[in-house]
Formats: structure tokens, sequence, C-alpha cells
């Protein structure tokens, strides 16, 4: 089996799983309380905080742990809505390939009055940021930018973004679910002041994330209760997830610099050999994107067969976003990026890891040359494009 | 050590530990990408639903996994909120001593235009269903009273304020945290429209519960984003606390009887030797609580003090709820029960289990006998108790 969809999720790592067990079977008390084992779990989740914090040239007491990306996504969004609503501004901007997470809540804050400016997502998956300084306005209250696209890996100048928000003086905050593990991230120098991270998508555990948010923001609860959290996220916390994560995420710094080399060598191969399919194109800018990403549209084939085939031999891998998976409409990531529906339905995004072998990605392309040849020999739609009754797009 | 706050949090069962390794190791999958991995994980989601469902006396379909207890909470209260507030109710019964995940949400909705009813908790610590029955008004959108108090114990009459609901047309959420695998639980027989539970209560993960939402109940997100839970709870899911949690669940299930009968004989055990103290009273109805809590109140002395004391000698023990463990306050839940300050301040909380052995029961009294007497021995306000110059209250 070879799997290519690290972008979804990631196996978790077995030095995370270890330190779960250990933490579920000796530190299993509610950080919240007084006594010995329960101090002990305190412990546990403030030395986690320490390193999670330092990993991105955080405070500690600027990370917040949360159930995952989406809810710190949804959080700091709401958070910074609420606070810009205070002074009267209610005007967001973000882009159209963002992910559901950040693209539903500020659908939801548009039905509570907010106005939301979606910037166009070039031809190459890059946002432009002097297009980010248009668009501020006086009732600004964010600025919202995923730092890597889920589905096509693009890596947006973050820094650049985040230099025009604190100049003009509205918050910035990113998606970074995609990037956290995988290049580096510093919150201080990339002029971030709120940033979301998920620990399956760098080997850690499902079920757990952390949102930071820089000194001075005053946080909106999502979920109300006790004062976990400082006062912001309530519910017991999840000691061991969060300590799991914390060994994940300090593997993959360890780590990152020569990952980032092996597979971005691993990922640019496969990119070669798939460009010698007839009608391709890749998705999104080749070279600024996350290491491990290959995204492609193949024309005149369905996505989801393409898919289905390829498990067929053995190579796991998804068409858009695993969030979206069950949808019949094509990405809005690709439509984005000005695809047009049948050419982003035809859409095959390969997410590799410092795991993949050269023999596995020889193997990759051998697979996906002969199931596309394969399921455009009884395409109608490549029949009608062959015999000239339809143009080709790519 | 003596571990007796099983109510603040449960030592993970080896079991549900070994599953999520398994789980972790082998189906690492996204459940909703569309590859063999990932239905695998899928696959194993669907199954603890399945069984989650089973145990409550539910439809798979009516169990949405959260993050927790507080965010299942949360979710309950804001969606019959927002359901009642389409046809113009404004208005929620609650009681004054619901954990703080309740207690909050309710602020919230205040603040927004929402009216609040906190019935009152009697001494014995019991809701009375005629009192519900006649705070329900025309425009009640929701009835919400926990199913047994996560301080004092007390098992409130669940059906028959279910069953008032069903006749008013009203809905009807139970927080049932602190019953969920420690007494029978049927939401159809005890009448539940919304149920909250939390893993981490009965020996399973944290950082994971469940709601259950009776079919044609529709629920509003509290986390936006992908299409997980049938579009009603975004974020990847997190398969391995999932199925740990069921594990963990089946298991409290299958020995519930027996345990609930032993546990519930060294409470009665413990409960006698606590009374020898002079001064003292117990907090709720002795007999209808939760077979694992104990809470008294002595008089003349500070609980924190009396837990440090306990934890030197290996027990561990609480005063309140460990949510609210760093806060001065005293309980919310001992003044709704009519304890007035100083003696709230004095009361110590221990919940045993299973695993609690009578050898334990037989140390924790003595040891609470001397460190009772000792705090006492130099407390002021104990000494003006003795010389007459303060009246005695229990």
């Amino acid at each position: 089996m070879i799997y290519a969809d690290n972008a979804a999720t990631t196996k978790t790592s077995p030095k995370a799983i270890e330190k779960m067990v250990e933490v579920m079977n000796n530190t299993f008390g509610n950080p919240s309380s007084l006594y010995g084992v329960g101090q002990k779990a305190k412990e546990e989740l403030e030395k986690s905080r320490e390193e999670v914090a330092k990993v991105i040239g955080a405070n500690p007491k600027e990370i917040i742990f949360t159930s995952g990306g989406s809810e710190a996504d949804n959080q700091a969004i709401i958070s910074a809505a609420r606070l810009g609503a205070r002074k009267g501004k209610k005007h967001i901007i973000s882009s159209a390939f963002e992910h559901h997470a950040v693209l539903h809540t500020l659908n939801k804050l548009q039905g509570e009055g907010f106005e939301i400016t979606l910037l166009d997502v070039h031809e190459n998956g890059l946002i432009v940021p002097e297009e980010v300084e248009n668009a501020i306005r006086e009732d600004t209250a964010l600025v919202t930018i995923m730092f890597a696209n889920n589905e096509i890996g693009t890596i947006q100048p973050i820094r650049e973004i985040g230099a025009i928000c604190r100049k003009k003086g509205v918050l910035f905050h990113t998606d970074a679910v995609q990037a956290i593990g995988h290049v580096h991230v510093n919150v201080k120098e990339d002029n971030i002041d709120m940033l979301s991270a998920s620990s399956h998508k760098f080997h850690g555990p499902k079920g757990v994330g952390f949102l930071y948010v820089k000194k001075g923001i005053a946080l909106t609860n999502i979920i109300e209760g006790g004062a976990q959290e400082r006062g912001k996220r309530a519910g017991t916390e999840n000691v061991p997830g969060i300590a799991g994560m914390t060994v994940a995420l300090k593997e993959a710094i360890e780590h990152l610099d020569e990952n980032y080399e092996s597979v971005s060598a691993k990922r640019d191969k496969l990119i070669a050999g798939l460009k010698e399919i007839p009608h391709c194109a890749i998705n999104g800018d080749e070279k600024k994107r996350l290491p491990g990403n290959v995204n492609f549209c193949f024309e005149g084939i369905e996505g989801e067969s393409l898919l289905l085939l390829l498990d067929d031999k053995g190579i796991q891998a998804s068409s858009g976003s695993a969030c979206t998976s069950g949808s019949l409409d094509p990405s809005h990531v690709l439509l984005a990026i000005g695809r047009v529906h049948d050419v982003a339905h035809g859409s095959l995004r390969l997410t590799i890891n410092e795991e993949t072998t050269d023999a596995e990605i020889d193997e990759i392309i051998k697979s996906v040359k002969e199931v596309v040849e394969y399921l455009r020999s009884f395409s109608p739609i490549w029949r009608d494009l062959v015999a000239g009754k339809k143009e080709f797009i790519l």
C-alpha cells in the first residue's frame, strides 16, 4: 500500500502514541485538580504549551489547546469579528480558496451583517499582497488567509500580508493547518496575530489542535463552561492528546529541513513524471508549494474513478479535500484558480511525505499513467476531444 | 495512593487504551477519504456510533461525536435556543446547580435576549418535577436539567421531567456527563430529547464525548467547516478517541449493575463513617445519588486545607467541581442547596469507584477524621463555635 494522502491525515507517530499511552496510564488526573495526579497532569499540559509555543516563536500564554484546526479557525474568526463589531468594524477579508472551516464561519458572520471580501486567487494559486492592501478598508476587522492551501499546497506570502495588516492596524489570522510541521512558521517574523493548527496533519493524534493568539487579543469562547485554558476554552483538557501532539510536533520540527529537502525532491520527480501524460496540468505554482503536495488535472476523466482505480492498485490518494469528498461539486479551490468544471472534476491530489520512497514515486507515476489512459479509453468526453468535436482546454 | 476523585476524571481503561493504539496504528485514515484505509476508519467510526446509540436506546443517526461534554452541552442548548427563537420562544428553564457548561451558555443566551428561569434546588439536591411543570410557559423553548449532579451526585427525576416536557411540547435536554456508564439511561424510556456525555467520566479517553439528539431536531453547528457528522460538527473525526470511548462505555455498561451494587455499599459505609465526625452534614439526598458520590460539609474548616492534608496522606479528593477548583468562590451547587458561605467552604467530595477497596474506605474515614480534627484544633472559627461566641449551623 502506498499512502499518498498525507494532507487528509498522517499516520500517527509511534513516539506520539507511546507518549499518549504513558500519560493515560500515569498522568490520568484532571489538570484542574489540586492534588498530586492532577498537578502532574497540569505540569504535562503546561510543558506541552511551552514546547508548542517555542516551535512557532510564541509565548506559552498565547497558546490555547483546541479539539483541532476547525475549532481553532472558528474561534479565531469569531473572536476577531466580535472585537471588530465593538468598534463598528464589520468587514472581513479572506480568499476564495480557504478551508471550509474558514469559509463557512465567514458565511455565518455574513448572515449576522458582516461584509466579506473574498480575494481572487490567481491561476498559480497565490494571493497577491498588494491586493490584500487594496481591499483593506476603515471598517476591516480581520484578514484571514491560509498559510498553505490544503488541496493544491501553494504557500502564500504570509509575511508580506502580515506586514501589511500590521501597518494598517488590522488583525491577521492564518489557517496554518497544512503548514505547521512542514515549513518554517514563526508568528513574530511572519507578523501573525492568530494561527490555527491541527495535530493529525503532522503525525500527531486526531482530535487535538491549537490556536495561537497574540497577547492582548481577547478571545470569544465558542465552548462555554469551566475555566480551562484561562477561561477561553471550556472542557477538561485532553492531556494525553496534547502531549502526543507536542511529541509529534517536536519530531517534525527536528527533521523539518532535511524532510523539506528530500520530500521536495521526490515531489519534483513525481511532477515531472506526471507531466508526461498528455493534456494534463499541475494545479498551483510548481515551486511555491508544500514539499509533499502534487495536484494535477487530467482532461477527459472523472477524479473519483481515478481514485478508485488507483486504490485497486494500492495507491491511496484524493481528488480534493477529504472534508468534502462525499460531495459531487467540483473543488472550490480548483474553481478559485480558474479551472472550469469539467477539468476540475478530473483532479488528483497526491500528498507524499518523508517516508515515501523513490520506488513508490515510480510506482505512482506508472499507475497514474495507466489509469488515466484506461479511463480515457472509454470516456465519451475524451472521444469527442480526440475527434475534434470539443476543444482541448489543457 | 487512594484515588477518590472519579467525578473529576477516571483512569482510562486499559482495554480502551489498547483499542486506541490499535486504531492509531492500523486505522489511521481520514474517515472522509474514499480509499481503503479511509473507509476502514469510517467503518470503525460507524460501528462506534451504533454501539454508543445502542447503550442509551437511540438510533445511530441520533449520535453526534464531540470533543467532550462541554461542547455537547453548548451545542444542545444553542440548537434548542435557535429553534425556539424561530417560533418566538425565548424562555429556557434550567436549575441553579447545573454544570457551568450549561449555566454559562445560558448566560450567553440571556445576553442575546433569552429569559432564563433557574429552578430552585431543594435542600436534598433534587428538582421537583411539578415545579418544572409550573415554570413552563407558552414561550418556553427548552428545559435543561442535569441527570446527576457533578458535585453532590444527586440523581434527578429525569423520566418524570421528560414526561412533563413531552406533554407540554417543550424540548428536554439533560447533561448526563456524570450519569452515563454509572446508572441506567435510556433516552426513550426517560423521555429525553437531547443528552450530553463525556468519555473520561466512564474510563474512556479525554477529549471525546457525544451528543444524542432525537431525530427531527435540527442542530445548530458550533464548529463550522467540513461535512463531518452529517454536517453538524466539523473537523476530522477523532476515530481513535471515539473507538476508545466506545470500548470503555461497553465495559461500564456490562458491569453496571454489579458495580452499582458494590459501589453503593461502599459509599454507604463511607457516609456512615464520616457522619461520626461532629458538626458535619452530607450534601444532597443520602440515597438518591450516584453510587460513588459522597459529599460532606464540615463546620469550622476550609475545604482547600482539608484537600491538601488528605493529599499528604495519599488520598486524592476534591472540594467542588474540578472545573472551578482554581476559584475562591464557594461552590454554586452547595449554595444552591442552601448551604451558607462559611459551611460551603468546608466541603469535601469523595467519588469512589468499583476499584475502591473496603480497606481504602476505612483509610479514608480514618484520615478525614484526623484531618478535620487537626484543622479544627487551630481554626479561629471553630474556637468561637466551641466557646459559644458563634452558633453552630450543622
